[in-house]
């Protein structure tokens, strides 16, 4: 069920890459990788999941509120992570060439389901 | 110099809160606050700083090459970071209400002009 909606995200974006859905603890719920995907998306989650640990403890200090969505942009990759509730979150990856509105906008629009799912 | 381009970025910004030159290492170069700012700035660079550190580890040990942007949005706000150089970034806070798009696009814009002038 996870796992279509992460399949359904990767697929409808342009340079999708892969996508996880992950607890903000390190510990992955469930994972899918277009078939090129070169990266392991396991390790991604983790290191990710630290950032993001991170992003809500600064968000926490400045009182700027909760956190809702970070993207990253290294050499090679778009990350984008949404927040879905207090304990998880979803991370997509995109090739540099792939749409990263588009990205976004998927992660918005399955963010309910995700959320239902979880509960 | 630097604040002057600071300004440009945050006045040329709809929505534009302030905008931070700073190292990496949590030192603060320069700073420029639009009058209804309600945010400490300085606070808001340390913070982040810790936060970017954190994404280039992440990047290193994933092999996704350099860090070159990172966005986080929040309930309030939105703070985009453009990196630099090897030891300094340039943040820019947005309200909610604000051009995400325009912000990213005045950081691309005048980066060059700020990495000449850290040289």
């Amino acid at each position: 069920m996870f796992k279509d909606i992460l399949e359904r995200i990767v697929s409808h974006c342009s340079g999708g890459v892969g996508a996880v859905l992950m607890g903000y603890d390190g510990i992955g719920i469930e994972q899918y990788s277009a078939e090129e995907n070169l990266l392991d998306l396991n390790l991604v989650g983790i290191e990710y999941s630290n950032v993001t640990k991170e992003i809500r403890n600064a968000a926490e200090v400045l009182k700027v509120g909760e956190l809702e969505e970070v993207a990253i942009k290294t050499e090679r990759y778009y990350v984008i992570i949404h927040s879905l509730t207090e304990e998880y979150f979803v991370a997509l990856m995109l090739e540099r060439t792939g749409n990263y509105g588009q990205g976004r906008y998927l992660l918005m629009r399955e963010a309910p389901e995700l959320r239902q799912a979880l509960v």
